[in-house]
């Protein structure tokens, strides 16, 4: 192969397969024990593990809750979400890119499915492989924020086209980035019409009742 | 493969030696022709497009400049170039998730390579998978946010590992976001001490002077 021009995508294939397959069965010890589940997706920074964080300080009292986050390298995110009391597992990714439905199921015999109602499962900070590598659950969100500047949805259509719903967060600094969050709207529905678009703040609480009632929570 | 566990950095171990091999020859090119090269690296939004817009301006006055913007779909980058009257080429790599040497050599002849003395280029946003694919430019430039949080440089320390220069950018916001800045360049030194850390505004234009030091300029 040396010398000559290759592509990642291309030989990924086989591992895609290999995934979709996996993530069927992950799903189906979730739908036999009941739970709802939720995979979030997003860049490094978009906000994803403060969005869970003010999902879970809402929720817990109401559901039994369950968590798994993916970092490449540290503990950080799990440790802010078992500050919250709630059972909270981190899967290190190494090298890896996404978050696998094989990394996941390796991990499923450390949660307590039998006393879960929802689980969330946080995916790597990155907008491109997880679009690839779906891990087993019945809906994605994914998360930007209008830091990462107004093109970032046009930018990655794929993981738009395939999430449920969509969180565009950091609202609450508006005023100073020179972004227009409805046209960010516009882009993300016109991408995929039937994903529900939701502005938040994690930071300030703005938006998340309306991110509870998008999950159908 | 289906239902046993993988791994899909394990199965590109062939990809990413084939790539070396190709990105030595590309850099081989460049010496002949004597142009300076600098890979830009970063996640979506942390600002590479706007830092090189901020040397395009201060250095297209000194030096023969030339640009390769990689972007999963659009123009966008490319077009942000151009406007400061200065070539460059638009790499939309689809569903990879970092630029190649592969995808690089195939736009070569596009480029001015006579006419040049510095070539930057810009990889996809994504914080993770540049990591494993070098391009053969001399110096690698990786530009985080403090917008991403504090954590995002020792959430990857891969990529900070093997560049040469990081860049902290949009430090104009340092008032209103919750981060240290000087934490953050702590941690980059840690990970790799011989790393040249620079805290830049390519929106205010703070620090653009210290990096084009930095890049040796």
């Amino acid at each position: 192969m040396s010398g000559q021009a290759f592509r990642i995508f291309d030989v990924e294939q086989d591992l895609i397969k290999a995934n979709e397959k996996l993530a069927k069965e992950v799903q189906k010890v979730f739908h036999e024990k009941g739970i709802k589940t939720f995979d979030i997706v997003g860049a490094i920074g978009a906000g994803k593990t403060a969005i869970l964080e003010a999902l879970v300080e809402r929720l817990k009292g109401k559901y039994r809750l369950a968590l798994v986050t993916a970092d490449v390298t540290t503990e950080i995110d799990a440790d802010r979400i078992r500050r919250h009391g709630v059972e909270c597992i981190q899967i290190n990714t190494g090298r890896e890119c996404a978050l696998t439905a094989s990394l996941l199921k390796n991990v499923l015999d450390k949660l307590p499915l039998n006393d879960v109602d929802i689980l969330f499962v946080e995916n790597v900070g990155n907008l491109i492989c997880p679009a690839d590598f779906v891990v087993g659950c019945d809906k994605r969100i994914v998360v930007v924020s209008i830091t990462e500047g107004g093109h970032v949805i046009i930018k990655h259509p794929l993981l738009f086209k395939m999430s449920d719903v969509a969180v565009i967060n950091k609202i609450d600094l508006r005023s100073i980035m020179d972004v227009d969050p409805e046209k960010m709207v516009e882009d993300a529905l016109t991408i995929n019409p039937s994903l529900k678009v939701v502005l938040t703040s994690a930071k300030t609480g703005e938006g998340i009742d309306e991110l509870i009632k998008a999950l159908g929570l």
